[in-house]
């Protein structure tokens, strides 16, 4: 498809967006049961669509050319699909995040300023091999009143294909109109669209820390992501022992590929003691290899403990690798996670409330917390009911991010002929200002 | 200054940013008065300052290098230097922005989740020649808890200089670290500023479209601004003919330089024998220039209006000239708005609440007005306290921001020890999830 090609995509999804944004949301609910109903009645054309990716998939796995998880992610059978089309039907019980009034003042009699939640209007969702993210994706924009344009992976190419024109033909019956949702293919398709500054309001990339890197160095559109979690679990001097030693394998270990999982644990040097044996000890026993600074490696004794270097404090390993490393003051663990840490979710584990208290308040990142594993940081844990992304961005979402995500505000002055004049230079009527 | 030095002053407002985050507002109220004295005790200096840079830009301005209006602001007396101190104070009863409890949720007994608004970090403002914006700017960010790094114009190099080492002088006698509020000077000073996205959490500049359009084009560092305001008023089929007149002239006149005004007024075909001749006629007894299209021209009979172009369409004239088109529909006006319209401000006149519900619906701008002037898009018409920008941008802060456009938020976790092992797999215990 032409840089044109795109850009024409996305001016009708601009005009979509326009309609669904006026649509009640019983209709947009209305969207989402027919589009669950169409799942499932084209069972057959997707599942088929579906074993031709995987079919080829399969051939790159045995030519080494491709990872095996990635074909697992890939493959769809009726059971699975049946609970895509389920997910989408329970995306209706999400509370509507637009049309929300955000606050209302009365300027004057006659003059009200209302502050409204409204969609953003186009997102554009870059993803890698699931088909699960074509369906989900699709009902949390048509939820927020989105128009949304997909772009899946190459591999998965024939499932997406099949999945738009099932959601297509759903919505045709309706009044959503079909390019509300939309998806192109390729990777300079992707580029076009990230040129695309004045009509995608959104990019939402879901997938590798390279993918996001790469998209976020290559727009001026915001960006609803996160490159990489590097996590840490700092042991303070006045920390639990047993409860650190839980805290950090549980952060390490629970799910160690997950951009939420530890990656360094800071070891104040006063609770070295009565934490590092126990700490070790356990990690080791797990399989995970333990990488010290010098500190960590004297007193680690006959533990084997790898010597960490720089590039260890900047790592996300993804897997059963912890680097260790001892400070001597909370300024230390705080400087050590404000200069290396990702702005994802750090945690401290300490009895002194006054210490808790001053990482929660300097520690810069999307969450901090204290006595918790780093790993609560998820839409679901944080009872948002969807997850659309975590955000390590400071601006407008932060963290995990629900559907509230995808919507912005507009003002709304609602006037009976009023004019700026009356209110200013000699004579000036007053606002009243009244809040509420 | 090199882009290093630069980068090391950023990394000292970093420091200075956490340091200040964890002040009382009280630690920070005291500053802004200890701002506001020593401005005043510092007057001679400054003033002998600013009389140097006057001096030089006297002579640019009689070389014809400079635009007499220019002079004009930043020239500094007594009196004004006392109600810039007035304005530092005022600040101070601006309700805190940050430390605010924006949400809470107890997810299981002892692990309380909680979502608390903070300062963003490190602020770059980028303004042209006023001096007062130092001092404004200075208080605003210090109020919210943010380290701020200003450049000013060069005709006010020095002035700039005086202030903030006045600035400096009030900082040292109390908590607050001087490194909360520096400054820079020169064009790759700026440039070497935009690059530092791992450092700035907020670029606002304030100055011309090209400056802001300058920055937004120069830095992945969000930006809090608009380069123009191309606003609209559509008068509606449905439209009180004086109504529609009064609007458009305050809309035009009331301050034509400024963002909010209006440029493009859009008039429904079925209005034109009603409002046609008293607008236009109104509009050229006031010296605007009314350029219109082919209908408007031959409707417009004797009265000189100039035939308007394509250009016209997206003119921001700043000045006592406006564009007028006629439309045949509602749907026409809202395509032409969101297709011309630069997401500013858009106003709607009718007596037909059903256009006008679907003008404020589909319009895609910060702020959209029924039967109300462009011109209240203000700060201060909105009650926000204090004006930090006007946002275009959908992301974060949209429209007039006030403080709460300087603060982001994190989601702070208190836990007990608890880790997500427990609330997963079989025999997961369940989350509670209480808001509240």
């Amino acid at each position: 498809m032409s840089d044109d090609a795109v850009r024409t995509l996305a001016l009708e999804s601009r005009r979509a967006a326009r309609r669904l944004a006026t649509l009640p949301a019983a209709a947009r609910d209305g969207a989402l049961d027919a589009v669950a109903s169409r799942l499932l009645a084209d069972a057959a054309v997707i599942l088929e669509a579906n074993g031709e990716d995987v079919a080829d998939a399969e051939r790159r796995v045995e030519a080494g050319e491709m990872a095996p998880p990635l074909l697992a992610r890939l493959r769809l059978d009726a059971r699975k699909l049946s609970s895509m089309a389920a997910a989408v039907r329970a995306v209706r019980t999400l509370p509507d995040p637009s049309g929300q009034v955000l606050g209302r003042t009365l300027l004057d009699d006659g003059l009200l300023l209302e502050k409204v939640s409204c969609p953003l209007g186009v997102l554009a969702v870059i993803f890698e091999s699931r088909p699960d993210a074509v369906t989900q994706i699709s009902a949390l924009a048509l939820r927020s009143g989105n128009a949304v344009i997909l772009k899946g992976g190459s591999e998965a190419a024939r499932t997406t294909a099949a999945l738009v024109a099932s959601i297509h033909a759903a919505l045709a019956e309706g009044p959503v109109p079909e390019a509300a949702v939309a998806s192109v293919a390729g990777r300079a398709e992707v580029d076009a669209l990230l040129a695309l500054h004045d009509l995608v309001d959104l990019v939402v990339p879901r997938g590798s820390n390279e993918l996001v890197a790469y998209i976020q160095a290559h727009t001026r559109i915001p960006v609803l992501g996160h490159a990489e979690g590097v996590c840490h679990v700092y042991v303070d001097a006045a920390a639990d022992p047993q409860m650190a030693v839980e805290i950090v394998l549980d952060a390490k270990l629970d799910y160690p590929a997950a951009c939420n999982a530890a990656e360094t644990v800071l070891l104040h040097r006063a609770a070295l003691p009565d934490v590092l044996f126990p700490l070790v000890g356990s990690l080791l026993e797990k399989g995970v290899e333990v990488r010290g600074c010098a500190e960590v490696r004297a007193a680690a004794g006959a533990f084997p403990v790898v010597a960490a270097t720089e590039d260890d404090w900047r790592a996300e390993y993804l897997g059963p690798v912890l680097a260790l490393k001892v400070v001597e003051s909370l300024d230390e663990a705080i400087d050590h996670v404000n200069r290396y840490g990702s702005r994802h979710t750090e945690a401290i584990v300490t009895r002194d409330r006054a210490a808790a208290a001053r990482f929660l308040s300097e520690v810069d990142a999307a969450g901090v917390y204290h006595n918790a594993s780093t790993r609560f940081a998820d839409g679901y844990r944080y009872g948002l009911g969807a997850e659309v992304g975590i955000s390590t961005s400071k601006i407008h979402a932060r963290g995990p991010v629900g559907l509230e995500g995808l919507v912005t505000y507009k003002w709304l002055l609602h006037g009976s002929g009023q004019v700026v004049a009356t209110y200013t230079g000699e004579g000036a009527r007053p606002f009243r200002h009244e809040k509420g």
